[in-house]
C-alpha cells in the first residue's frame, strides 16, 4: 500500500473525514489510488510521500497557489517576516498596508476587515450587513462556507441547497431559530429573486462574482435596481473568484455596478492563509457597533503574504495569463472531444476552466476514469483547473497529448460500456453543484 | 509625532477600530504614547517603529508567544515547510501528526477538527455539540470570541455579558432567532448555574477552564453531575489558558473530570495561528453528520509550528517555568504593593498573573499611569503578564526595580490627588471583564 494511502487511513481514526477540507479528501478524485499526501511543491510540479512525482492540472490547492507552489519572491519576503517577528503585543504595519492596497484597488470601498478564512471572512461581512440594514433575512445563490449563516438554509429542508454544495447536507448543530434566515435562488434568474425578494424582508443579497460562468448584465442590473430601491446590502463572494480575471476582483468587469461589500481570501496570499473583507465606508463602519475581533487576525504572515502576492499579480498582468491558458485548455479539451466524439460543454470562467460530460449517470464514473489514467501518465488531473501563473503554454501542450489518449479510451469505454471494468479504483463522490 | 502614531492614524482611516484585535489597540494601554506598532522582536524584546526598544513584560502577544518572539527552534521548523510547499493540492501530513499527538496528550479524546483562529474553533465546536445534544441552548460563563452563537447572549439586553466581556456591547447585525440561545451564569456560582439549568433546555455547557482563577472542585462537580444527568456536552475554553499549567490542558488538573470537548489555540503554535477542537469520539463524529469544511484551515504551517511548539514545550518543561516566574512576578508586586501601602491583589493563574487595583473609578487612571512610568523606562507593561518561556528571574527582578518606583509614585498620587496631573496620555478604555 502507498504511504499516502497508509497515512490516510491513520487520518481517517484521528479526523472526522480525514482532514478540514472536502475538497483535498480522495474521495473527491479517485479514492483508491489519489497520492493524497505530498512531500514537496515547486511550481506546478507536487511530490507524494513514495517520491513519485505529478503535474498539477487541478487544483493548485484549491485555488490558493495562483502564482504556483513556493514562489520564490512570496516565500522570501515571509520568510523575512518570520524572522523578526509574526504575533507581537505590537501590532504589524502590513495590516495598514495591505488595507490601503485593497482600498486602492477596490475604489468603491472605504474600509477593510481581516481574518483568516475564507467562511470566517463571508461571517464577518454578514454580520456588518446585518448591522448596517437592521434585517437578518438574507437572500444568497451559490456556496459560502460552512458557517451557520449558509447552513441555516437547510433548516426548512435539506433540498435547499442541493444545487448549491453538496446534496443531502443536513443542518445538525445549526440552531433552529435561524430557519427562515437565509433563502436560496437561482443564479441569473431573475424571476426566481424578484420572488425571494417579494416573499421575504431581504436585509442582504450574497452571490458569488463567478464560479464557472458569469452574471448576465440583466440579472447583475436587477441586483442593483432591488438593492437601491429595498436598502439592501450586496455582498460579493470573490472568495474562489478574485484576482484571476483582474487586478483584483472579476465584478470590476461589470461597468458601474457598485457593491456594498467585497470578500477576498484563497488566492490572495498564494497559499498562505488571508482573506479580506472590503466594504463602502458607511457599512463597513458598523464592524465598530458589533463586536468581531480575534487574536490571529493580526498575525503576520498573512498580510506580508498577500501584499507580496497582489504587487507580483500587477507587475506579471498575471489574471491575462490566466485567461489565455485557460483559453487554450478549453480550446484543446473541445478540439479533442469533438476528434472523438465525446459530448462534454466547456465553462465560461477561464482562470478555472472546467468541462462538464454529458453522460447522466456515467459521468461520475467517467471523471474518476479520467483521473485514473492522467495519475498513471504523472498528472493530478481533475475535471476543473486552477490556472496558475506557473501553467505554460508547454505544460499544456504536453498535457493535452494525453488528454487526447483519454478521451479517446473514454469515448471507447462509452461505446462497449466498459467503463466500470476499466476502473482500478472506487467511483469518485458527487463533486460540489452550484446553479450556472 | 511618533511613527507609530502616524501609522495608527493611517490605520483608523482605512481599518474601523484600525486593526482586527482590541487587545493590540493603544487605546487599551496608554492611548496616546503606546508604541502601537513593531518592526523586529525577539525573546522578550521587542522594537517599535522608531527603534525604541522595550521589554515585553505585558501581553507576548496577547498570550501567543508562550516560548517567547521568534524561536529559533519553531521558525527553523516553519521555514523548512515554506520551502517544501504550504497549500497545494494534496494534504500535509502533519495534519495527521499534529491530530495524534493531540490525541495523546487528550487520552479522554476520540477525534480533532482544526481552525487557524480561536473564535472559529470555538464555532465548530458549538455546531458539533449542538448537533450531538440536539439542542439549541447554551449555558455559558466567560468570554468566547466574537460569533454569533456567544454574542446572542446580548440579544436579551445588552448587561447580559458586562461581566463577561465589555460591557455595552451590541449584538448589531446577529439574527434576533438567536435569542434566548445562549445564556450566561456566574462562574463559581453552583446556585447561578443550577438556576440556568433549571429554567432552559440547555444542551451545551461552555466555560473556560481557568481566566484569571480556577474553578472550584465544588462547581466542577456540579457541572460534571449537571452533565451526566441531562446528557449535556461540556466544552473546556482553553484557547487562553491551555498548554501553560500542564503539557497541554489547565482541565488536566481536575482530576476525575472528563469534558466533551476542549478547545486549544493563542500559544499551541508560539504565534502562528493554529486552533483545534479535541473531543470525545462520539461528539466529535458529529463533524461528519453537519457541513464543516474550510480551505486555509489545512494550510502547513500552523501544524508544523504547532507540532514544533508542543514538542518544545514538554521537552522543556515549559509550564513550570511560567508558573515559577509568575509565582516571583505575584509576590513580588504584592510585596512592593505592601511597603508602599498599595491596595491591590493578585490573581491565582500564574502563567497570566494579574494584579487588580481596589481603587474603584480611579483604578483606570493609576493603570494608565503605571503603563506610562513604565514605558519610560522601557517596559511594555500592563496589568497582567502572559508569562512566556524567554522571561528569566533576572528580567523580573530587573522589571520589579522599575515597578518598585512606580508603585510608590502610584501611592504618592492616590494620596496627594494628582494622578490626573501626573498623565500625559488619555486614560484606557475599560479592559475586558470577567466572573472570578
Amino acid at each position: 500500500m502507498s504511504q499516502g494511502k497508509l497515512l490516510w487511513k491513520r487520518a481517517k481514526n484521528v479526523i472526522p473525514g480525514g482532514n478540514g477540507l472536502l475538497s483535498k479528501r480522495p474521495e473527491r478524485y479517485a479514492p483508491d489510488i489519489w497520492p493524497v499526501y505530498f512531500s514537496k511543491a515547486k511550481g506546478i510540479e507536487i511530490w507524494d510521500l513514495d517520491g513519485n512525482k505529478y503535474i498539477d492540472m487541478a487544483q493548485m490547492g484549491i485555488g490558493a497557489a495562483i502564482l504556483g507552489y513556493c514562489n520564490d519572491i512570496v516565500d522570501a519576503k515571509v520568510k523575512k517576516a518570520i524572522d523578526s517577528g509574526i504575533s507581537t503585543t505590537l501590532n504589524c504595519p502590513e495590516e495598514v498596508y495591505l488595507a490601503e492596497k485593497l482600498l486602492e484597488l477596490n475604489p468603491f470601498a472605504g474600509g477593510v476587515k481581516f481574518a483568516r478564512t475564507g467562511a470566517e471572512a463571508m461571517a464577518i461581512a454578514v454580520r456588518i450587513a446585518r448591522a448596517y440594514s437592521g434585517k437578518d433575512q438574507i437572500a444568497f445563490s451559490g456556496y459560502h462556507g460552512w458557517c451557520d449563516w449558509y447552513i441555516a438554509a437547510n433548516i426548512q429542508g435539506e433540498n435547499q441547497l442541493k444545487d448549491h454544495l453538496l446534496p443531502g447536507l443536513e443542518p445538525k448543530g445549526v440552531p433552529k431559530g435561524l430557519a427562515i434566515t437565509s433563502i436560496p435562488f437561482k443564479y441569473n434568474d431573475i424571476a426566481n429573486l424578484k420572488k425571494v425578494i417579494a416573499e421575504n424582508d431581504i436585509g442582504v443579497i450574497v452571490i458569488e462574482s463567478a464560479r464557472y460562468d458569469f452574471p448576465t448584465p440583466e440579472f447583475l442590473n436587477e441586483i442593483a435596481q432591488i438593492a437601491i430601491s429595498k436598502k439592501i446590502v450586496v455582498i460579493l463572494d470573490e472568495i474562489t473568484s478574485g484576482w484571476r480575471m483582474t487586478d483584483s476582483g472579476v465584478y470590476k468587469l461589470f461597468k458601474d455596478f457598485i457593491p456594498g461589500i467585497v470578500v477576498y481570501g484563497k488566492a490572495m496570499g498564494n497559499g498562505y492563509a488571508i482573506s479580506a473583507v472590503v466594504g463602502k465606508k458607511d457599512i463597513i463602519e458598523q464592524a465598530q457597533h458589533t463586536f468581531i475581533s480575534s487574536t490571529f487576525w493580526t498575525e503576520r504572515i498573512g498580510f506580508v503574504a498577500a501584499l507580496a502576492t497582489i504587487e507580483f499579480l500587477q507587475k506579471n498582468h498575471v489574471s491575462a495569463h490566466l485567461i489565455e491558458i485557460g483559453n487554450i485548455i478549453g480550446d484543446g479539451w473541445k478540439k479533442l472531444a469533438d476528434k472523438h466524439g465525446l459530448d462534454l460543454s466547456i465553462t465560461d470562467y477561464k482562470p478555472l476552466i472546467s468541462f462538464k460530460l454529458n453522460y447522466g449517470d456515467k459521468n461520475q464514473a467517467l471523471y474518476t476514469l479520467f483521473i485514473q489514467e492522467m495519475l498513471k501518465r504523472g498528472y493530478l488531473a481533475s475535471s476543473s483547473i486552477y490556472v496558475s501563473y506557473s501553467h505554460t503554454v508547454k505544460h499544456v501542450e504536453k498535457y493535452l497529448l494525453e488528454v487526447n489518449v483519454i478521451f479517446g479510451m473514454m469515448k471507447k469505454a462509452i461505446n462497449s460500456n466498459t467503463i466500470e471494468t476499466l476502473l482500478e479504483t472506487q467511483v469518485r463522490d458527487d463533486a460540489f453543484k452550484r446553479l450556472n
